[in-house]
């Protein structure tokens, strides 16, 4: 397998790609930073810490620079998308944090975040605090739209949480269920930062609407190919634990594929694999069947696609250095797997 | 002691003077409920299940009933009332929901609640989803001060919690520490409801304000109340598990004023048992102390005096069903201690 199985870019690479892309919108992102550490602090000592713990997630604020390029794209003056685009990565980081809760058996594994240290209790109330502060910030804003976006956003992303615990160790799920669930887990963030981007610099809705859909189909991608790195990538190259949507039993879609077009004999032994507990369910014994079946391949190839519909729904835009970077922001998505 | 101590009032009794009371918004309560019904439905099997499965908290909608009786004592028609009071029974369940989650410690002791039945990720998305379903529809709605005031209150109700997790174990805890982290905790959500409800029924500015402190005070009272019953109600008559505060070392009234006000020698006693894991630290062995001390009687008449406090606020309005039972309301908060 080529691809996701021979990662040539380390996460330093990475990042420095992303560092050049965003690079039209960096002063943007600097202020975006700055409402980032105000909405983060508190006059409680221990409100603070906890809510400052969320900076391990430090990543790469992928979804704030999608909402400023996408506005910048527009060209015009966007007096709130700093402050917007910070809201949606708390959002996000609320999510993460909430998706870093352990259940029993897990618990035991003692991983270093909030709940480890503090308990699961303060690791949802730092969520709750994150989310809570978010739309609090939002709907004190005088444009209706960001709060009305992002509260049905965060709905969607709930409910494609509670798809994925329903998920666990089904696998009957289907393709569609599958894209169902990251389509409201991921996708629907990625497409409401850059659909608000566009409309908070002037676009109308008709435009907004197209960059929702660039959003959306770039988030399938990302999200996509997260979940082959998760079968396929190399830790120490990828730069975090891989493995666990396996551990956790749930089904991505080169699984998936897999499962659907494996012969009977191969299909019962990875169902028997596919269990809760089973100590045989690891990458390693999964590997060669994923690469006899050409299984990464075809999710790549439909990420690729993704990447493709998304690249046409921003045609419409004039030319400018944003709507270069938003052509090109793909390549960092899939940087992952070149 | 008199008072909590000897509870005359069954949950029944108590249920049926709660039904009396609010009887002049029976109908919009039916309302309610059915809005609540709608909003806890939903097309997934597992999420209906899971959030069909917070009906177990199924309580007195007493923050319903508030909202519904503030808006029907100024008269006029509002007709979003009874869609707001089943939102903010929706973030008092999802709150109810997160409460619920156990740490490490704890989830041994297996409780029969969401997270001991699916895990405590699924307890978290369950109340995530109750929370941004809410606001959802509160951004959906034509009037924004629903969605302002309920996402600065959801906010504040967070911020109590993780106040809370703080004070585990702080014998050094001030009363101005608690009535902060009770006010935030409960009586804001009481607050916003009596708030709302008299300005969707057309109330200026400044009667929604008294309405306001009317529902918060009621707050104050009604978790101090809850706070002594913990520590000295009879588990049949209250309806309840108690002692959890004490187990959890959450510092309430009683406690405070007890160690603020013991002798030398009785407060280096209460500090060797109010520590983590202490076997010792039960309601039995502290009941002998808060009896000779009058602690629980200080913390009732601080009760007392927030419940005159909270009908003075609505003296102003104009007779009517509506304004005698939010005067007459306080006798069930407090009917669990008479």
């Amino acid at each position: 397998m080529h691809g996701v199985n021979s990662i040539s870019t380390n996460p330093d690479e990475r990042a420095a790609l992303l560092q050049r892309l965003v690079a039209p919108v960096l002063a943007e992102l600097e202020q975006t930073e700055a409402v980032l550490a105000r909405q983060l602090s508190s006059r409680y000592g221990f409100i603070q810490t906890l809510v400052r713990h969320i900076e391990r997630f430090r990543g790469k604020r992928l979804r704030p620079a999608l909402l400023l390029l996408s506005a910048r794209a527009f060209g015009g003056e966007a007096p709130l998308a700093t402050e917007v685009a910070a809201l949606v990565e708390m959002i996000h980081l609320a999510t993460l944090c909430h998706d870093d809760i352990l259940d029993d058996a897990a618990t035991r594994r003692s991983v270093p975040t909030v709940n480890a240290e503090w308990g699961n209790k303060a690791a949802v109330m730092t969520g709750d605090i994150l989310f809570s502060r978010a739309f609090e910030v939002l709907g004190g804003l005088d444009d209706a739209r960001p709060y009305k976006q992002l509260s049905h956003t965060a709905r969607l992303i709930c409910e494609g949480e509670l798809l994925q615990i329903a998920s666990r160790f089904n696998a009957g799920l289907t393709e569609e269920d599958y894209f169902d669930l990251i389509d409201k887990k991921t996708a629907q963030l990625f497409g409401a930062a850059t659909e608000l981007g566009a409309l908070l610099a002037g676009a109308s809705e008709a435009d907004g609407k197209k960059l929702f859909l660039y959003g959306q189909r770039l988030g399938m991608a990302f999200q996509i190919v997260d979940d082959c790195l998760d079968l396929m990538g190399v830790e120490t190259t990828v730069g975090k634990s891989l493995g666990s949507d396996l551990k956790n039993g749930e089904p991505t879609l080169p699984l998936i594929h897999l499962l659907a077009h494996a012969e009977t004999a191969t299909k019962l032994d990875l169902l028997r694999l596919f269990t809760p507990g089973n100590p045989n369910l690891t990458r390693e014994n999964l590997r060669p069947h994923l690469e006899r079946s050409g299984a990464v391949e075809y999710a790549l190839k439909v990420a690729h696609d993704e990447i493709q519909r998304a690249r046409d729904e921003i045609a419409f835009l004039p030319e400018s250095a944003s709507k270069e970077v938003l052509h090109d922001l793909p390549h960092y998505v899939l940087a992952r797997e070149s």
